[in-house]
């Protein structure tokens, strides 16, 4: 469960990432920033914290931070009253980020695996993103990705955010009951 | 006439306050660097600097330059084909940014239109955006910004950018003539 002081606890170092990057947020932007931990209550090893700058119904934008190693976990976003499900594209600012997408498997992906979570991720097409690099993820295409031993900040450029749609691999996870991308 | 000398420079100074503002861009963004002068042939005072990230049918980021006090000519993004012009938002990282939108006059713009160019200015609601502050600007709404001394970074994240569909105030502008956002 996600208490107040571990809100607080991540949030803040979340911060200190954004700082790293030279990013700069409003007091408005720290106060609603978004920890999602996903009710696995393994928050250093699955989860993100998030500043959402705009969501329209046609545009949306955000700043993802991820601590060393966490991983957000494996997900698409199918189609809504027909219409197409969130196109993004992630763009690293700072750190690593290793970007799992459907497609051919180009390596293993064991040792990026959380502990205990095997079966919840199943993309192997890895695709590493350096500051300044960037992939756009079409549709309804699953996709998970983890930050490397420095964390990480990707801004996000996409259509509609609409996450209670979204669908996970791990069956545990109810996109409607929390905060996530 | 932007020749191949003054692009180089105005590139090179983009780059300057790219750095200063800590964007990463890579070696193939800065070859794309793009560089809009409008045919007008005063870059100091208007013109602007872009790296586009992505333009899909759906989605566009850029990054904006603006060099100390140079300005982005008023236009309005219309509709096209019966879709939306392109609802944009921008989001201040670097320096500061006067934006006029339509709207109810809260200023005087006659210090910050460029010499010459009366007439060719006529929004008079006036956003002042420092780093972290951003605004967002529905479709076919007349808009024109500034940097200020220091210059700015600007991260755009909007819908399709189709800049040669573009209502200028300055008819001498050529929408389809020229790269601009």
């Amino acid at each position: 469960m996600l208490t107040k002081e571990l809100y607080n606890q991540y949030k803040n170092e979340a911060l200190k990432y954004l700082e790293k990057a030279h990013i700069a947020v409003t007091d408005e932007e720290i106060e609603k920033l978004e920890v999602a931990e996903y009710e696995l209550g393994c928050l250093d090893k699955i989860g993100l914290e998030l500043v959402v700058y705009v969501n329209t119904e046609k545009c949306c934008a955000k700043e993802l931070v991820l601590l060393p190693n966490q991983t957000c976990p494996e997900h698409r976003h199918p189609s809504v009253d027909g219409k197409d499900g969130k196109e993004e594209t992630f763009r690293c600012r700072y750190g690593k980020v290793y970007l799992y997408v459907e497609g051919e498997k180009n390596c293993d992906i064991s040792d990026k695996i959380p502990e205990g979570f095997d079966g919840c991720f199943t993309c192997a097409h890895e695709v590493v993103l350096n500051p300044g690099e960037q992939y756009t993820i079409m549709p309804n295409t699953l996709h998970w990705f983890k930050a490397g031993d420095e964390g990480a900040v990707v801004s996000e450029f996409s259509t509609k955010s609409m996450d209670e749609f979204d669908i996970y691999t791990d069956k545990r996870i109810d996109p409607a009951g929390k905060r996530n991308i």
